[in-house]
Protein backbone atom coordinates (compact mmCIF):
# COMPACT_ATOMS: atom_id res chain seq x y z
CA UNK A 1 0.00 0.00 0.00
CA UNK A 2 1.39 3.26 -0.38
CA UNK A 3 1.00 6.18 1.48
CA UNK A 4 -1.36 6.46 4.17
CA UNK A 5 -4.73 4.96 2.10
CA UNK A 6 -6.18 8.39 2.20
CA UNK A 7 -8.22 10.16 -0.55
CA UNK A 8 -6.86 13.91 -1.13
CA UNK A 9 -8.21 16.41 1.28
CA UNK A 10 -10.11 18.24 -0.54
CA UNK A 11 -13.09 17.76 1.38
CA UNK A 12 -11.76 19.45 4.35
CA UNK A 13 -13.57 22.11 6.42
CA UNK A 14 -11.95 25.17 4.95
CA UNK A 15 -12.32 28.59 7.00
CA UNK A 16 -13.82 31.36 5.17
CA UNK A 17 -11.55 34.17 6.91
CA UNK A 18 -8.38 32.15 6.04
CA UNK A 19 -6.09 33.14 2.96
CA UNK A 20 -3.02 31.82 2.20
CA UNK A 21 -0.30 32.54 0.40
CA UNK A 22 2.05 30.14 -2.12
CA UNK A 23 4.50 30.24 -5.06
CA UNK A 24 8.04 29.65 -5.11
CA UNK A 25 11.22 31.61 -4.05
CA UNK A 26 10.64 35.44 -4.35
CA UNK A 27 7.49 34.74 -6.57
CA UNK A 28 6.43 38.08 -3.73
CA UNK A 29 4.35 36.06 -0.66
CA UNK A 30 5.46 38.48 1.60
CA UNK A 31 5.12 41.37 -0.05
CA UNK A 32 1.29 40.81 -0.95
CA UNK A 33 0.53 39.23 2.59
CA UNK A 34 1.21 42.91 3.39
CA UNK A 35 -1.42 44.63 0.96
CA UNK A 36 -4.00 41.95 2.07
CA UNK A 37 -3.55 43.08 5.46
CA UNK A 38 -3.70 46.35 4.84
CA UNK A 39 -6.63 46.23 2.70
CA UNK A 40 -8.78 44.33 5.46
CA UNK A 41 -7.18 46.57 8.56
CA UNK A 42 -8.52 49.71 6.83
CA UNK A 43 -12.10 48.22 7.45
CA UNK A 44 -11.17 47.79 11.23
CA UNK A 45 -11.23 44.30 11.33
CA UNK A 46 -8.68 42.10 13.05
CA UNK A 47 -5.71 40.81 11.05
CA UNK A 48 -3.29 37.86 11.87
CA UNK A 49 -0.64 38.40 9.74
CA UNK A 50 1.31 35.05 10.16
CA UNK A 51 4.09 32.36 8.34
CA UNK A 52 5.23 28.92 7.43
CA UNK A 53 7.05 27.02 8.38
CA UNK A 54 6.67 29.08 11.94
CA UNK A 55 4.33 30.98 13.11
CA UNK A 56 4.75 30.15 16.93
CA UNK A 57 7.96 30.13 19.30
CA UNK A 58 8.25 26.61 19.30
CA UNK A 59 7.11 26.12 15.13
CA UNK A 60 9.77 29.06 14.93
CA UNK A 61 12.24 26.91 16.41
CA UNK A 62 11.57 24.25 14.44
CA UNK A 63 11.87 25.99 11.07
CA UNK A 64 15.40 27.01 12.24
CA UNK A 65 16.20 23.08 12.67
CA UNK A 66 14.92 22.73 9.37
CA UNK A 67 16.72 25.56 7.35
CA UNK A 68 20.08 25.23 9.51
CA UNK A 69 22.45 23.71 7.21
CA UNK A 70 24.94 23.03 10.03
CA UNK A 71 23.33 19.47 11.17
CA UNK A 72 23.54 16.48 8.52
CA UNK A 73 20.95 16.91 5.92
CA UNK A 74 17.70 15.81 6.91
CA UNK A 75 15.73 12.83 5.32
CA UNK A 76 12.95 13.71 2.81
CA UNK A 77 10.79 12.33 5.50
CA UNK A 78 12.46 13.82 8.55
CA UNK A 79 11.86 17.39 6.57
CA UNK A 80 7.91 16.37 5.70
CA UNK A 81 7.64 15.86 9.38
CA UNK A 82 9.47 18.42 10.88
CA UNK A 83 7.14 20.65 8.19
CA UNK A 84 3.74 18.76 9.65
CA UNK A 85 4.95 19.53 13.72
CA UNK A 86 5.71 23.03 13.06
CA UNK A 87 2.09 23.21 11.01
CA UNK A 88 0.13 21.37 13.77
CA UNK A 89 1.24 23.55 16.27
CA UNK A 90 0.39 26.61 14.43
CA UNK A 91 -2.66 25.72 13.81
CA UNK A 92 -3.75 24.91 17.35
CA UNK A 93 -1.77 27.92 18.85
CA UNK A 94 -2.29 30.71 16.09
CA UNK A 95 -5.19 30.15 13.66
CA UNK A 96 -7.54 28.08 15.64
CA UNK A 97 -7.55 30.73 18.15
CA UNK A 98 -7.99 33.83 15.87
CA UNK A 99 -10.48 32.08 13.45
CA UNK A 100 -12.52 31.56 16.59
CA UNK A 101 -12.48 34.59 18.09
CA UNK A 102 -13.66 36.29 14.43
CA UNK A 103 -10.02 37.43 13.34
CA UNK A 104 -9.12 37.34 9.55
CA UNK A 105 -5.55 35.28 8.98
CA UNK A 106 -3.67 35.45 6.11
CA UNK A 107 -0.52 32.70 6.23
CA UNK A 108 2.42 32.92 4.65
CA UNK A 109 2.63 29.45 3.08
CA UNK A 110 0.39 26.65 4.20
CA UNK A 111 -0.20 22.87 3.42
CA UNK A 112 -0.16 23.20 -0.40
CA UNK A 113 3.62 24.00 0.34
CA UNK A 114 4.42 20.95 1.70
CA UNK A 115 2.45 18.94 -1.44
CA UNK A 116 4.62 21.40 -3.55
CA UNK A 117 8.19 21.22 -1.48
CA UNK A 118 7.83 17.69 -0.13
CA UNK A 119 5.69 16.06 -2.47
CA UNK A 120 6.39 17.67 -6.14
CA UNK A 121 10.39 18.97 -4.76
CA UNK A 122 11.24 15.76 -2.90
CA UNK A 123 8.93 13.02 -4.29
CA UNK A 124 7.28 12.06 -1.13
CA UNK A 125 3.76 10.16 -1.40
CA UNK A 126 1.15 12.35 -1.96
CA UNK A 127 -1.10 10.39 0.08
CA UNK A 128 1.83 10.49 2.74
CA UNK A 129 1.04 14.14 2.57
CA UNK A 130 -2.50 14.01 2.33
CA UNK A 131 -2.91 12.09 5.34
CA UNK A 132 -1.32 13.92 7.18
CA UNK A 133 -3.29 16.98 6.24
CA UNK A 134 -6.09 15.32 7.22
CA UNK A 135 -4.96 13.56 10.60
CA UNK A 136 -3.37 16.36 12.07
CA UNK A 137 -4.32 19.65 10.66
CA UNK A 138 -7.73 19.24 9.67
CA UNK A 139 -8.18 22.65 8.13
CA UNK A 140 -8.05 24.50 4.66
CA UNK A 141 -7.58 27.91 3.77
CA UNK A 142 -11.08 29.50 2.04
CA UNK A 143 -8.81 31.39 -0.41
CA UNK A 144 -5.19 30.56 -1.88
CA UNK A 145 -3.96 33.03 -3.70
CA UNK A 146 -0.72 31.19 -6.12
CA UNK A 147 1.94 33.51 -7.28
CA UNK A 148 3.04 31.98 -10.19
CA UNK A 149 6.64 33.01 -11.51
CA UNK A 150 9.24 31.51 -13.91
CA UNK A 151 11.86 29.94 -11.57
CA UNK A 152 14.93 31.65 -12.71
CA UNK A 153 12.95 35.30 -12.72
CA UNK A 154 12.03 34.67 -8.85
CA UNK A 155 15.49 33.24 -7.65
CA UNK A 156 17.06 36.12 -9.31
CA UNK A 157 14.77 38.48 -7.18
CA UNK A 158 15.55 36.66 -3.65
CA UNK A 159 19.30 36.93 -4.75
CA UNK A 160 19.67 40.37 -3.86
CA UNK A 161 17.87 39.64 -0.30
CA UNK A 162 20.59 36.81 0.17
CA UNK A 163 23.30 38.89 -0.20
CA UNK A 164 22.14 41.52 1.82
CA UNK A 165 21.28 39.45 5.47
CA UNK A 166 22.40 36.03 6.43
CA UNK A 167 25.48 36.45 4.99
CA UNK A 168 24.51 35.44 1.33
CA UNK A 169 24.15 31.99 2.73
CA UNK A 170 21.17 30.11 0.78
CA UNK A 171 19.18 27.81 3.84
CA UNK A 172 18.64 23.85 2.88
CA UNK A 173 15.72 24.52 0.76
CA UNK A 174 16.94 27.33 -0.96
CA UNK A 175 20.22 25.39 -2.46
CA UNK A 176 18.00 23.24 -4.43
CA UNK A 177 18.81 23.02 -8.12
CA UNK A 178 16.32 24.60 -10.49
CA UNK A 179 14.88 21.08 -11.56
CA UNK A 180 13.44 20.85 -7.77
CA UNK A 181 12.00 24.06 -8.26
CA UNK A 182 10.54 23.22 -11.76
CA UNK A 183 8.29 20.20 -10.19
CA UNK A 184 7.51 22.69 -6.72
CA UNK A 185 5.86 24.77 -9.61
CA UNK A 186 4.66 22.62 -11.95
CA UNK A 187 2.61 20.99 -8.50
CA UNK A 188 1.31 23.89 -7.58
CA UNK A 189 -0.16 24.71 -10.56
CA UNK A 190 -1.87 20.93 -10.55
CA UNK A 191 -2.94 21.99 -7.53
CA UNK A 192 -4.83 25.04 -8.40
CA UNK A 193 -6.10 23.70 -11.64
CA UNK A 194 -7.50 21.00 -9.84
CA UNK A 195 -9.19 23.17 -7.11
CA UNK A 196 -10.28 26.18 -8.60
CA UNK A 197 -12.87 26.79 -5.84
CA UNK A 198 -10.12 27.46 -3.63
CA UNK A 199 -7.04 28.53 -5.69
CA UNK A 200 -6.30 32.01 -7.69
CA UNK A 201 -3.51 32.16 -9.76
CA UNK A 202 -1.90 35.24 -10.17
CA UNK A 203 0.73 36.40 -12.95
CA UNK A 204 3.64 37.43 -10.55
CA UNK A 205 6.09 38.09 -13.07
CA UNK A 206 4.41 42.00 -13.31
CA UNK A 207 5.49 44.47 -10.90
CA UNK A 208 5.33 44.77 -6.95
CA UNK A 209 2.48 46.71 -6.97
CA UNK A 210 0.68 45.51 -9.97
CA UNK A 211 0.52 42.03 -8.06
CA UNK A 212 -0.49 43.68 -4.90
CA UNK A 213 -3.58 44.99 -6.47
CA UNK A 214 -4.76 42.14 -7.92
CA UNK A 215 -4.13 39.89 -5.43
CA UNK A 216 -6.52 42.83 -2.61
CA UNK A 217 -9.07 43.02 -6.25
CA UNK A 218 -9.43 38.82 -6.08
CA UNK A 219 -9.66 38.67 -2.08
CA UNK A 220 -12.88 41.80 -2.28
CA UNK A 221 -14.33 40.03 -5.09
CA UNK A 222 -14.00 36.52 -3.50
CA UNK A 223 -15.54 37.84 0.16
CA UNK A 224 -18.22 39.28 -2.20
CA UNK A 225 -19.36 35.78 -3.13
CA UNK A 226 -23.04 34.62 -3.82
CA UNK B 1 -12.41 8.41 10.11
CA UNK B 2 -10.58 7.94 12.63
CA UNK B 3 -6.57 7.81 12.40
CA UNK B 4 -5.08 6.82 9.06
CA UNK B 5 -7.33 4.16 8.20
CA UNK B 6 -4.19 1.42 8.60
CA UNK B 7 -4.03 -2.03 10.33
CA UNK B 8 -1.80 -2.54 13.10
CA UNK B 9 1.81 -2.81 12.19
CA UNK B 10 2.40 -6.04 13.27
CA UNK B 11 3.56 -6.87 9.97
CA UNK B 12 6.01 -4.83 9.56
CA UNK B 13 9.30 -6.68 8.78
CA UNK B 14 11.28 -7.15 11.76
CA UNK B 15 15.39 -7.46 11.90
CA UNK B 16 16.90 -10.43 13.71
CA UNK B 17 20.10 -7.72 14.52
CA UNK B 18 17.70 -5.49 16.02
CA UNK B 19 16.82 -5.17 19.64
CA UNK B 20 15.16 -2.35 21.51
CA UNK B 21 14.83 -1.60 25.48
CA UNK B 22 11.24 -0.04 26.33
CA UNK B 23 9.60 0.67 29.71
CA UNK B 24 9.19 3.84 32.19
CA UNK B 25 10.91 6.29 33.97
CA UNK B 26 14.05 4.93 35.77
CA UNK B 27 12.95 1.16 34.41
CA UNK B 28 16.85 0.58 33.78
CA UNK B 29 17.00 0.65 30.39
CA UNK B 30 20.08 1.98 29.93
CA UNK B 31 21.08 0.04 32.49
CA UNK B 32 20.39 -3.25 30.60
CA UNK B 33 21.33 -1.54 27.18
CA UNK B 34 25.36 -1.86 28.37
CA UNK B 35 25.06 -5.25 29.98
CA UNK B 36 23.60 -6.40 26.39
CA UNK B 37 26.30 -4.47 24.72
CA UNK B 38 28.78 -5.67 26.66
CA UNK B 39 27.68 -9.41 25.89
CA UNK B 40 27.62 -8.92 22.27
CA UNK B 41 30.83 -7.22 22.38
CA UNK B 42 32.29 -10.18 24.24
CA UNK B 43 31.98 -12.60 21.28
CA UNK B 44 33.53 -10.11 19.01
CA UNK B 45 30.31 -8.45 17.13
CA UNK B 46 29.82 -5.27 16.12
CA UNK B 47 27.51 -3.38 18.45
CA UNK B 48 25.68 -0.05 18.19
CA UNK B 49 24.29 1.24 21.11
CA UNK B 50 21.90 4.49 20.29
CA UNK B 51 18.84 6.19 21.88
CA UNK B 52 15.67 7.76 20.98
CA UNK B 53 14.89 10.32 20.82
CA UNK B 54 17.91 10.96 19.19
CA UNK B 55 20.67 8.88 17.69
CA UNK B 56 21.84 11.73 15.53
CA UNK B 57 22.92 15.15 15.09
CA UNK B 58 19.68 16.77 14.03
CA UNK B 59 17.33 13.80 16.24
CA UNK B 60 19.46 14.84 19.42
CA UNK B 61 18.88 18.85 18.27
CA UNK B 62 14.59 17.42 17.78
CA UNK B 63 15.27 15.83 21.50
CA UNK B 64 16.61 19.27 22.61
CA UNK B 65 13.11 20.94 20.98
CA UNK B 66 11.09 18.07 22.68
CA UNK B 67 12.28 18.39 26.20
CA UNK B 68 13.22 22.14 26.27
CA UNK B 69 10.55 23.59 28.96
CA UNK B 70 11.70 27.26 27.81
CA UNK B 71 8.85 27.33 24.84
CA UNK B 72 5.03 26.93 24.93
CA UNK B 73 4.31 23.57 25.37
CA UNK B 74 3.84 21.14 22.30
CA UNK B 75 0.51 20.34 21.13
CA UNK B 76 -0.05 16.49 21.31
CA UNK B 77 -0.22 16.27 17.78
CA UNK B 78 2.79 18.42 17.54
CA UNK B 79 5.32 16.01 19.95
CA UNK B 80 4.20 12.91 17.75
CA UNK B 81 5.35 14.12 14.99
CA UNK B 82 8.84 15.44 16.28
CA UNK B 83 9.15 12.21 17.82
CA UNK B 84 8.15 10.44 14.52
CA UNK B 85 10.77 13.32 12.93
CA UNK B 86 13.55 12.35 14.54
CA UNK B 87 12.96 8.26 14.20
CA UNK B 88 12.95 8.88 10.63
CA UNK B 89 16.64 10.72 10.50
CA UNK B 90 17.76 7.52 13.14
CA UNK B 91 16.61 4.63 11.29
CA UNK B 92 17.96 6.43 7.79
CA UNK B 93 21.64 7.77 9.57
CA UNK B 94 21.98 5.00 12.11
CA UNK B 95 20.14 2.04 12.51
CA UNK B 96 19.21 0.85 8.28
CA UNK B 97 22.82 1.92 7.53
CA UNK B 98 24.17 -0.37 10.75
CA UNK B 99 22.26 -3.81 10.08
CA UNK B 100 23.40 -3.56 6.14
CA UNK B 101 26.62 -3.71 7.93
CA UNK B 102 26.47 -6.49 9.61
CA UNK B 103 26.01 -4.96 13.17
CA UNK B 104 23.80 -5.35 15.83
CA UNK B 105 21.93 -2.27 17.01
CA UNK B 106 20.56 -1.95 20.53
CA UNK B 107 18.18 1.38 21.00
CA UNK B 108 17.59 2.54 24.16
CA UNK B 109 13.68 3.19 23.35
CA UNK B 110 11.86 2.79 19.95
CA UNK B 111 8.54 3.07 18.03
CA UNK B 112 6.97 1.22 21.17
CA UNK B 113 7.57 4.57 23.40
CA UNK B 114 5.43 6.53 21.00
CA UNK B 115 3.15 3.87 20.85
CA UNK B 116 3.03 4.09 25.04
CA UNK B 117 3.58 8.35 25.60
CA UNK B 118 2.18 9.83 22.82
CA UNK B 119 -1.23 6.82 21.99
CA UNK B 120 -1.19 5.77 25.77
CA UNK B 121 -0.40 8.92 27.66
CA UNK B 122 -1.61 11.67 25.73
CA UNK B 123 -4.19 9.94 24.18
CA UNK B 124 -3.47 10.11 20.45
CA UNK B 125 -5.43 8.04 18.14
CA UNK B 126 -3.27 4.43 17.65
CA UNK B 127 -4.47 4.26 13.88
CA UNK B 128 -2.24 7.47 13.43
CA UNK B 129 0.50 6.12 15.13
CA UNK B 130 0.47 3.12 13.43
CA UNK B 131 0.16 5.02 9.93
CA UNK B 132 3.51 6.81 10.50
CA UNK B 133 4.78 3.32 11.79
CA UNK B 134 4.36 2.11 8.36
CA UNK B 135 5.31 5.15 6.48
CA UNK B 136 8.15 6.89 7.56
CA UNK B 137 9.94 4.19 9.93
CA UNK B 138 9.10 0.45 8.04
CA UNK B 139 11.27 -2.08 10.39
CA UNK B 140 10.48 -3.07 13.62
CA UNK B 141 12.94 -4.37 16.16
CA UNK B 142 13.27 -8.10 16.26
CA UNK B 143 13.59 -8.17 19.75
CA UNK B 144 11.72 -5.85 22.70
CA UNK B 145 12.50 -6.52 26.07
CA UNK B 146 9.64 -4.53 28.29
CA UNK B 147 11.30 -3.18 31.63
CA UNK B 148 8.20 -3.29 33.40
CA UNK B 149 8.14 -1.67 37.18
CA UNK B 150 5.49 0.25 38.81
CA UNK B 151 5.24 3.97 38.66
CA UNK B 152 6.12 4.93 41.70
CA UNK B 153 9.62 2.88 42.13
CA UNK B 154 10.91 4.02 38.64
CA UNK B 155 10.12 7.75 39.43
CA UNK B 156 12.16 7.22 42.82
CA UNK B 157 14.96 5.76 40.95
CA UNK B 158 15.15 8.60 38.88
CA UNK B 159 14.68 11.52 41.29
CA UNK B 160 18.45 10.87 42.49
CA UNK B 161 19.74 10.65 39.27
CA UNK B 162 17.64 14.27 38.19
CA UNK B 163 18.69 16.16 41.32
CA UNK B 164 22.68 15.24 40.39
CA UNK B 165 22.42 16.36 36.92
CA UNK B 166 20.19 19.29 35.03
CA UNK B 167 19.94 20.71 38.38
CA UNK B 168 17.15 18.91 39.05
CA UNK B 169 14.40 20.24 36.68
CA UNK B 170 12.27 17.57 35.20
CA UNK B 171 12.39 17.50 31.29
CA UNK B 172 8.51 18.52 29.03
CA UNK B 173 7.57 14.59 29.85
CA UNK B 174 8.67 13.41 33.17
CA UNK B 175 6.75 16.65 34.58
CA UNK B 176 3.78 14.45 34.16
CA UNK B 177 1.78 13.41 36.72
CA UNK B 178 1.29 9.50 37.83
CA UNK B 179 -1.84 9.01 35.95
CA UNK B 180 -0.18 9.43 32.76
CA UNK B 181 2.62 7.20 33.33
CA UNK B 182 -0.21 4.67 34.77
CA UNK B 183 -1.47 4.70 31.14
CA UNK B 184 1.51 4.40 29.40
CA UNK B 185 2.42 1.12 31.48
CA UNK B 186 -0.72 -0.05 30.30
CA UNK B 187 -0.19 0.44 27.16
CA UNK B 188 3.29 -0.98 26.92
CA UNK B 189 1.59 -4.61 28.82
CA UNK B 190 -1.09 -4.72 26.38
CA UNK B 191 1.94 -4.50 23.14
CA UNK B 192 3.69 -6.61 25.07
CA UNK B 193 0.95 -9.34 25.65
CA UNK B 194 -0.14 -8.76 22.09
CA UNK B 195 3.02 -9.39 20.28
CA UNK B 196 4.67 -12.47 22.62
CA UNK B 197 6.60 -13.21 19.33
CA UNK B 198 8.89 -10.02 19.60
CA UNK B 199 8.63 -8.99 23.50
CA UNK B 200 9.70 -10.04 26.33
CA UNK B 201 8.23 -8.90 29.81
CA UNK B 202 11.21 -8.30 32.72
CA UNK B 203 10.39 -7.53 36.18
CA UNK B 204 12.57 -4.61 36.48
CA UNK B 205 11.57 -4.02 40.03
CA UNK B 206 14.61 -6.14 41.19
CA UNK B 207 18.45 -5.54 41.89
CA UNK B 208 20.11 -4.00 38.59
CA UNK B 209 22.39 -7.12 38.49
CA UNK B 210 19.40 -9.66 38.45
CA UNK B 211 17.54 -7.89 35.54
CA UNK B 212 20.77 -7.52 33.68
CA UNK B 213 21.89 -10.93 33.69
CA UNK B 214 18.04 -12.09 32.78
CA UNK B 215 17.80 -9.58 29.64
CA UNK B 216 21.09 -11.22 28.86
CA UNK B 217 20.21 -15.06 29.22
CA UNK B 218 16.86 -13.75 27.24
CA UNK B 219 18.78 -12.40 24.13
CA UNK B 220 20.68 -15.33 24.11
CA UNK B 221 17.77 -17.05 24.12
CA UNK B 222 16.01 -15.85 21.50
CA UNK B 223 19.43 -15.73 19.18
CA UNK B 224 19.16 -19.50 19.32
CA UNK B 225 15.66 -19.65 18.58
CA UNK B 226 14.84 -22.60 16.33
N1 LIG C 1 6.30 41.82 -8.33
C1 LIG C 1 7.57 42.06 -7.97
N2 LIG C 1 8.45 42.60 -8.85
C2 LIG C 1 9.73 42.79 -8.49
N3 LIG C 1 10.25 42.50 -7.29
C3 LIG C 1 9.41 41.98 -6.37
C4 LIG C 1 8.04 41.72 -6.65
N4 LIG C 1 7.46 41.16 -5.54
C5 LIG C 1 8.43 41.09 -4.61
N5 LIG C 1 9.59 41.57 -5.11
C6 LIG C 1 10.88 41.63 -4.43
O1 LIG C 1 11.40 40.32 -4.57
C7 LIG C 1 11.96 39.89 -3.34
C8 LIG C 1 11.18 38.69 -2.82
O2 LIG C 1 9.84 39.11 -2.50
P1 LIG C 1 9.05 38.45 -1.32
O3 LIG C 1 9.93 38.28 -0.11
O4 LIG C 1 7.76 39.16 -1.16
O5 LIG C 1 8.78 37.06 -2.01
P2 LIG C 1 8.45 35.72 -1.30
O6 LIG C 1 7.54 34.95 -2.21
O7 LIG C 1 7.93 36.00 0.07
O8 LIG C 1 9.86 35.07 -1.29
P3 LIG C 1 10.46 34.03 -0.24
O9 LIG C 1 9.73 32.76 -0.49
O10 LIG C 1 11.90 33.95 -0.65
O11 LIG C 1 10.21 34.63 1.12
C9 LIG C 1 11.90 41.08 -2.41
O12 LIG C 1 13.14 41.75 -2.51
C10 LIG C 1 10.76 41.90 -2.95
O13 LIG C 1 10.91 43.28 -2.67
N1 LIG D 1 17.24 -2.63 38.87
C1 LIG D 1 17.60 -1.47 39.46
N2 LIG D 1 17.53 -1.32 40.79
C2 LIG D 1 17.84 -0.14 41.36
N3 LIG D 1 18.26 0.94 40.69
C3 LIG D 1 18.37 0.83 39.35
C4 LIG D 1 18.04 -0.37 38.66
N4 LIG D 1 18.22 -0.17 37.32
C5 LIG D 1 18.65 1.11 37.19
N5 LIG D 1 18.74 1.70 38.40
C6 LIG D 1 19.12 3.09 38.70
O1 LIG D 1 17.94 3.84 38.45
C7 LIG D 1 18.25 5.01 37.73
C8 LIG D 1 17.57 4.95 36.34
O2 LIG D 1 18.15 3.88 35.60
P1 LIG D 1 18.29 3.98 34.01
O3 LIG D 1 18.79 5.33 33.59
O4 LIG D 1 19.01 2.78 33.55
O5 LIG D 1 16.75 3.83 33.68
P2 LIG D 1 16.05 4.26 32.35
O6 LIG D 1 14.93 3.29 32.13
O7 LIG D 1 17.05 4.40 31.28
O8 LIG D 1 15.47 5.62 32.82
P3 LIG D 1 15.17 6.92 31.96
O9 LIG D 1 14.02 6.56 31.10
O10 LIG D 1 14.83 7.94 32.99
O11 LIG D 1 16.44 7.19 31.18
C9 LIG D 1 19.75 5.07 37.63
O12 LIG D 1 20.20 5.84 38.70
C10 LIG D 1 20.18 3.62 37.76
O13 LIG D 1 21.46 3.47 38.32
MG1 LIG E 1 8.79 35.81 1.88
MG1 LIG F 1 17.90 6.03 30.44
Amino acid sequence: MTGLGMPPATDLPSHPRFVSLEGGEGAGKTTVLNALGDALQAEGLEVVRTREPGGTPLAEMIRELLLDPRHEPAAPETELLLMFAARAQHVREVIAPALARGAWVISDRFTDSSHAYQGGGRGLDPGLIAGLERCVVGLQPGLTLLLDIGVSQGRERTRGRDLEFAGGAPDRIEGERDEFFERVRATYRARAAAEPERFRVLDASRPAAEVAAEAVARLQAWRSRA
